[in-house]
């Protein structure tokens, strides 16, 4: 193992895009010890200046250059926090310059506006379909499917609530959700409420032993949570998706962005909000 | 207005980090008529020439060279999207040369690692973090306060649930929620379930003719999207959270991601799960 190796992640706004920059890039290297430090609302000289002592200070304490991922627009900003002990990446700085050329104009230099408030459709979209989605959750009263852009099936604990709201945050999609039960498993009749709607249903399948695992933390040594019933569930459902020709992905192996990135491509569903 | 100009966002991925990218840049540029397409899961030397063929398309269309930002690991695949009619914005080529160096290693360049299921822990918790989100939502009849790392107060509609589902998948933290209603604005006293979790509590606030706005669309003309109703609850949830010394926010000209960082910095809550 590496010696410790702090990393920070400054912005002038949130830090979200400094944070999935920093991240992706992370992946891309092995074995490391990396401490993260999130420095968020990094707006002005004076709070630029804090930031440099702690970044200052965990070279000291780690012995080794921090990395610092960065978003700061700001010139003045961005120069003091150059000044510190550290590999000083930046996004604005690397990007900026040719986008400017490219699209003949200077960049506005604009504190905060990445995730800021400058699209409030899109901000709107993304709150109403959020509520959307919890509306029309796992055995809901709701079942507003007129309006879903997408309706996910699976049996409890596939991965439906989570895509759901990562969908409708991410992308302003309108996800609804239907758990297929003991009914409609054993009728091996897609449920009545979902006939009219066939064009928008996708399947979310699991490994019956990955599913036993997640339903055992929830309700243990029930019949819920046994190897069989799992076993049993997920077959007789992959069976009635197969019969409806309703397309369907195993969630066992994949993190929620790629579970919600396959179906969207999968429907044809273009992205509503940007991100 | 500017001529159209086709924006791609192109991964062997989701595509998520190469969107967060493009638009935190694209932000920062007026005017521009821009149309943008994602192209996700570009993992092969075929799919790639696909993909030059859509770029090459656009620009004939567009009559400009389309802006493509790219998120692209195998140098075989990005060779291939560079030869593309476009400006190209590549993350890992501006990135990983410096990091290498700093870091003293080479990079693995393996495909998939950005929001694949490298850190399975952090994603457990963060699907455990929105089951918990939707279980202690508004109203919900669990109320797991002990399991908190943060319960968000305010009136309905002022921002609570979209915020905690955010905190819960972007950050794997538990974040529950409570609607201040007519009976605890009225009594002046915090109420009683919330008094042994003081410490947890953050409120949301939001300017009455906003919260009006977004209740009208939800029950138009009823007593609940009155503006009377409306300022009446939002003075009295202030002075409430006032009165308990319970830190709040305005959240009406807030996004959703900047709510979570805030709450965040200011109950000095760490990140749990990487985004």
């Amino acid at each position: 193992m590496a010696n410790k190796r702090t990393v920070f992640f400054v912005s002038d706004q949130t830090g979200v895009t400094a944070e999935t920059m920093g991240h992706s890039l992370l992946t891309q290297f092995d074995g490391l010890d990396l401490s993260p430090v999130t420095l968020p609302f990094i707006s002005t000289v004076d709070k630029a200046a804090q930031a440099v002592m702690r970044i200052n200070s965990a070279a000291r304490e780690d012995g080794a250059r921090p990395v610092v991922f960065s978003t700061l627009v700001d010139d003045e900003v961005r120069a003091v926090v150059m000044q510190a002990e550290c590999l000083y990446l930046d996004f604005f700085e690397a990007f900026l310059g040719p986008m400017e050329q490219e699209l003949g104009q200077s960049s506005s230099h604009a504190l905060g506006r990445a995730h800021g408030m400058t699209d409030v459709a899109a901000y709107t979209a993304r709150i109403n379909a959020t509520n959307f989605a919890l509306a029309n959750d796992d055995g809901s009263q709701t079942r507003d499917y007129e309006r879903a852009d997408v309706i996910l099936v699976g049996v409890s604990r596939s991965g439906k609530t989570p895509t759901c709201v990562y969908m409708a945050l991410q992308y302003g999609i309108y996800a609804a959700n239907y758990p297929l039960v003991d009914d409609d498993l054993e009728s091996r009749r897609l449920p009545a409420m979902l006939e009219p709607f066939r064009g928008k249903l996708f399947g979310l399948t699991i490994r019956p032993d990955r599913l036993q695992q997640i339903r055992q933390e929830r309700r243990p040594d029930s019949r819920y949570s046994s190897i069989a019933q799992c076993n049993y569930e997920v077959r007789a459902a992959e069976q009635l998706l197969e019969r409806y020709g309703i397309p369907f992905l195993d969630t066992t192996d994949t993190s929620i962005e790629e579970i919600a990135s396959r179906v969207l491509e999968r429907k044809g569903i273009g992205r509503r909000a940007r991100p």
